[in-house]
């Protein structure tokens, strides 16, 4: 018999004791032994659920009692689940967390702390939700040198921009739809300008290749400035606007993650990625590439993902070593955002589709429509050409009114 | 230093070894030690190749040497797979194996085989080629309780089915297409008549469900008899044909296998796979849906997903308990296709859309055009249902000239 432990009774760590109790026969038999959830800390008391005598409020019992095997941490934030959790690991429970804040931030710390004390640091639902996306990273695709990944990986911003693209609405009206259906946070920010996405981004990129990327280090931007403009007008040219995180891998051998809007063309998959839900393509040389699809966020999907990881901790006698990254104290590995080059769509005033061939060369493709004009740029721009582009468009008397990368995935 | 053997220098079997040989540096990072490509197993010579050197003849050499912890089976064919495979097992080795006829035939028993000795039999190749499905499915989705598993899982028939919705091609020649590009073999039966997709499901199926499901016990359709007309019609309807692999729990606890054509509905994600792709979407109750996406098949894809797993056994040191299933000697588990019901495409003879609704009572959507007239039925019709509706249509003077099942995933 293996007892585990919940950091947190919130929506994810309800989902867990929940979806547990739900499917203990089947998942005792998956794990091969019996399993008996111990403890839930928390602050709270909960007397009116059938685990109400299960809380307890102070980390030490479930650090005393050796039975304890694994420990879930639900609790989200930096401080108080990083010193938890370093606890846990130090006194040789595993740790399977859904908290991207704490793996973008403190990964490498946590990774080694497991090593050191035998056992596992584990962070399956931190990325993409129920999606299973960390584990058949490092296990089932372990075999591939990583060249790039894209994703949606935030699904209120998915939900905000499929409300603006299949319905109309506008950012604001959108943004305070998915507030009022429990999407997004009173406080949109984490969310609406990328932070969200860039923390799992972070994570990916760590993950795929060996070193750990902090989000300062992303180029980050959100979709505040989307237009229900572009979201049309890119439509006509048969792309949609998605936010994408992606990390890519330059001929220098240098990475590049970034988090913004991007335009994707409309038979790439990512584009159909619709509402709430999530979805991550990888790029090796072994598989050329592959997605993997689903509820990015949310009690039970998030804890499914917990609970897989909990039941492979408990299949398990000792620590997985692929599973880690280093912290190489340097940001060298890392490509400046300058270097970023994509092909781009602009919308620009006026119909002069002649003077747009002047500066762009050719167009993969053009529509002038109301006095102004968009197009997608047959050739790939940096932050300079897109510039010197717009200045040279000016001398000619026309304003480009926005501009979005195209997603190559 | 773990030394590892290859059964098999065919296309699988080679890019494995190349696969390997490109990436060892990263591979052995990730193995947390070092790796050498021992010996491959051919009845051929290959002594233009740079690992000619490492061609033996004989099992026996393989099973002789100690070191030699785990082994790639990419042979095909059930025979003498499976006794190579039961002898590897049986001398301490794990294997990993691209061969879905010999996991579709043999699993249990090889599952079996590998407990006793302490060592895993692991097939995450033989369905989805480079798409993490088989570790995903029984680790990260370890707490779900599945309730359905439909796939595109086959990608010549993709393939083919693609070319005839995209370009208007005819069944033959796009089958003649895909045998000159080398995706359909000579004898593309396997393929065309769905046996491969059926492999497939049978696989996925024993996983999900825990009980060996045999080849016999599933109802398998192929799509030599899909007409370019119904290909067109079901399109206008919204609706794209897909060979489509599936399993449904249905309420009396019992399961229902079945590969056949069926008509998908163009915002379900499946009917956007297109090409030699293959995805596969699974239904559980901690994920309400996830879809994993990949190249079905191809040298290193499959490679890919072999190296995965061989990876994973040089990290482990002991058997995985989840990943197996048992042959409960009984097929009471499985419903036999009679209960098969879904709502159903039809394609009849006539423009008479009063007939029609006599009939099949409301319509999802209908489209009358050239004396033919295409619908899409609102209630869910089994065999018999079908049989007596087109008997009633038919004493209106009505023929129905196609008929397939929608797709629900």
């Amino acid at each position: 018999m293996v007892k585990f432990a919940v950091l947190g009774c919130g929506v994810v760590g309800s989902g867990v004791v929940e979806l547990f109790e739900k499917n203990k026969a089947l998942i005792e038999k998956r794990c091969g032994q019996e399993l008996e959830m111990g403890y839930i800390l928390d602050l709270r008391d909960f007397p009116d659920r059938p685990y109400g005598n299960k809380v307890v409020k102070s980390l030490d019992v479930i650090l005393a009692d050796p039975d304890v095997k694994v420990v879930a941490e639900c609790m989200g934030g930096t401080e108080p689940a990083f010193t938890f959790v370093k606890a846990c690991l130090e006194a040789g429970k595993s740790v399977a967390t859904s908290n991207k804040e704490l793996v973008a931030a403190k990964g490498d710390i946590l990774l080694k702390t497991a090593k050191e004390h035998n056992v596992n640091f584990f962070f399956e639902a931190s990325v993409g939700g129920a999606i299973p996306i960390i584990r058949p990273l490092h296990k089932c695709l372990a075999a591939n040198d990583f060249t790039a990944i894209a994703g949606i990986l935030n699904g209120t911003t998915n939900f905000i921009l499929n409300k603006m693209i299949k319905e109309n609405m506008d950012f604001s009206t959108a943004l305070a739809l998915a507030q009022e259906k429990g999407y997004a946070e009173k406080d949109p920010t984490a969310d609406v300008e990328g932070h969200d996405a860039c923390r799992k981004i972070c994570i990916l990129s760590s993950l795929a290749f060996g070193k750990h990327v902090y989000p300062e280090s992303v180029h980050t931007q959100g979709i505040r400035e989307v237009e229900l403009k572009d979201v049309e007008r890119s439509s006509e040219l048969g792309y949609t606007i998605k936010l994408i995180a992606r990390v890519q891998r330059l001929e220098n051998g240098k990475i590049l993650p970034t988090v913004m809007p991007m335009v994707v063309e409309e038979d790439n998959l990512l584009s159909q990625v619709n509402g709430v839900y999530n979805a991550v393509m990888v790029r090796g040389d072994g598989i050329s590439k592959a997605m993997f699809y689903g509820r990015g966020a949310g009690k039970f999907p998030t804890a499914s993902a917990v609970l897989g990881d909990m039941i492979e901790e408990v299949q398990l006698d000792h620590t997985i070593p692929a599973q880690t990254w280093e912290n190489v104290n340097s940001t060298d590995f890392i490509e400046d955002f300058a270097a970023f080059t994509a092909k781009r769509y602009f919308r620009v005033s006026g119909e002069d589709a002649a003077a747009l061939n002047a500066v762009f060369g050719n167009l993969a493709s053009i529509s002038a429509q109301d006095g102004e004009t968009v197009c997608i740029t047959d050739k790939e721009m940096n932050a300079d050409d897109v510039e010197a582009a717009a200045k040279a468009l000016n001398g000619k008397g026309i304003q480009v009114l926005a501009q979005y990368p195209v997603l190559v995935s």
